[in-house]
């Protein structure tokens, strides 16, 4: 599964500037060398609260805190003046770690870990939207996609459990949606959107890969290459939708 | 729409026992009256922040804040030794006031308005669920309901903004669909969901009624009357759903 063919992105042209957020995180990193790969990607800005990024020409690291709306505001001012982009990816989410671990019945219910599940899943990439929308051109297709996850679809949860990470994602997916709404009327051709990565081998699914079926857990490489296919794939009609590793486009 | 018919529960028995959150509330407030004009129920526990309650035998005020876990628990205790429950209904709901108000578009999004919509219409519920459900009778029909909205539902959303509102909405209706699995394997006949009240002249929408179409615009009685008649008419395979007042099941 890591051997990717080379990622072609019809749907774009050559020169293309892309910023990835979360880009340490175990998907985010995938993307960012996906894209590095890439010939007609010529600058992803990789943003993380470290900053850190891979050693390329193209790949440029910047300290982000999604948590805090003025820096947010002051990357997005210095982001703006190197250009616009075509396309921003949101590669960050919290499952647990921080005093969260998802909770298996209600009994785990806790007002702080509910809020912080709700900060970092569904806030986060909202306040992001606000300063970073405005960076994608004005012309010809551009996306907004936000990592989100099957189990945020509030029809398609058969098997209960984690609350706060369920809620949160089921809140970020109605936060795309009403995006994509506010955003068809003035610019046409921008698509936002959700994505579910499938279950990845990272640190974020670590403690929960006992019941991946054999051949259902992804390397961060397999689905950042998915991924970035089925942005490829996207047209303006999709805009406002939740979107699957393969493309599937999975029920709110 | 205020001449509403007795209220008569036919899929409930006698001497019922209820508990209304948020009984100050447009709505809450007319829960209990409605309740408290029929024979079958014998005991209203009206909860909201002052505990202030209509004068009438059958319905007893109390203090209660369910954004504070120690006093949810406390009032849980207190409940529980006064017996079992018939049904739950959390009345609650934050649209505006506060410092807060719905988001015309993007660029009002705010991380404090966003966490506090969020503690009000998602977590609160969560918390209340967590220590109310197993005052719930454990056999024969119960329902435990939570006032959600339809502007919550992400396929039905077509007009955009009041993202905080609809993002925490669409949260809870998780919440609900999450907790009604975790309990389709405990208490078989307990019914856990949602219910979308229409508009109601409440100070919750007092300042978004001008485009309610003639007709559309609910006293708190007719939407008490009929959101009654929906948990009346409700079975166990109904759980986990949103139901509008007129019983129309509405998709996430």
């Amino acid at each position: 599964m890591n051997d990717n063919p080379a990622l072609h992105l019809s749907s774009f042209g050559n020169g293309l500037r892309v910023i990835i957020i979360g880009a340490t995180g175990g998907i985010g990193d995938a993307l960012c060398s996906s894209l590095n790969t890439c010939p007609q990607v010529t600058e992803i800005y990789a943003l993380s609260r470290s900053g850190d990024a891979p050693k390329s020409d193209k790949v440029k690291g910047l300290p982000f805190d999604f948590t805090d709306e003025n820096n947010i505001k002051t990357v997005a001012e210095l982001l703006r003046e190197t250009g616009p982009f075509d396309f921003i990816i949101v590669a960050t989410g919290l499952l647990q770690g921080n005093g969260i671990s998802p909770e298996k019945n209600m009994r785990a219910l806790n007002i702080e870990a509910l809020t912080k599940s709700y900060q970092i899943n569904a806030i986060g990439p909202a306040m992001t939207a606000k300063y970073f929308l405005p960076l994608l051109k004005r012309k010809g297709k551009t996306v907004f996609a936000a990592l989100s996850a099957r189990v945020g679809s509030i029809s398609d949860n058969q098997l209960g459990g984690w609350y706060g990470y369920r809620a949160s994602k089921a809140a970020l997916n109605m936060i795309l949606k009403t995006l994509a709404l506010e955003f068809s009327h003035r610019y046409r051709d921008a698509i936002i959107c959700g994505l579910h990565p499938g279950t990845v081998d990272t640190s974020l699914s670590a403690p929960f890969q006992g019941n991946v079926p054999k051949g259902k857990l992804f390397t961060p490489s397999f689905s950042a290459h998915r991924l970035l296919t089925v942005i490829d794939g996207l047209s303006a009609e999709d805009t406002g939708n939740l979107f699957a590793w393969d493309g599937q486009k999975i029920p709110f």
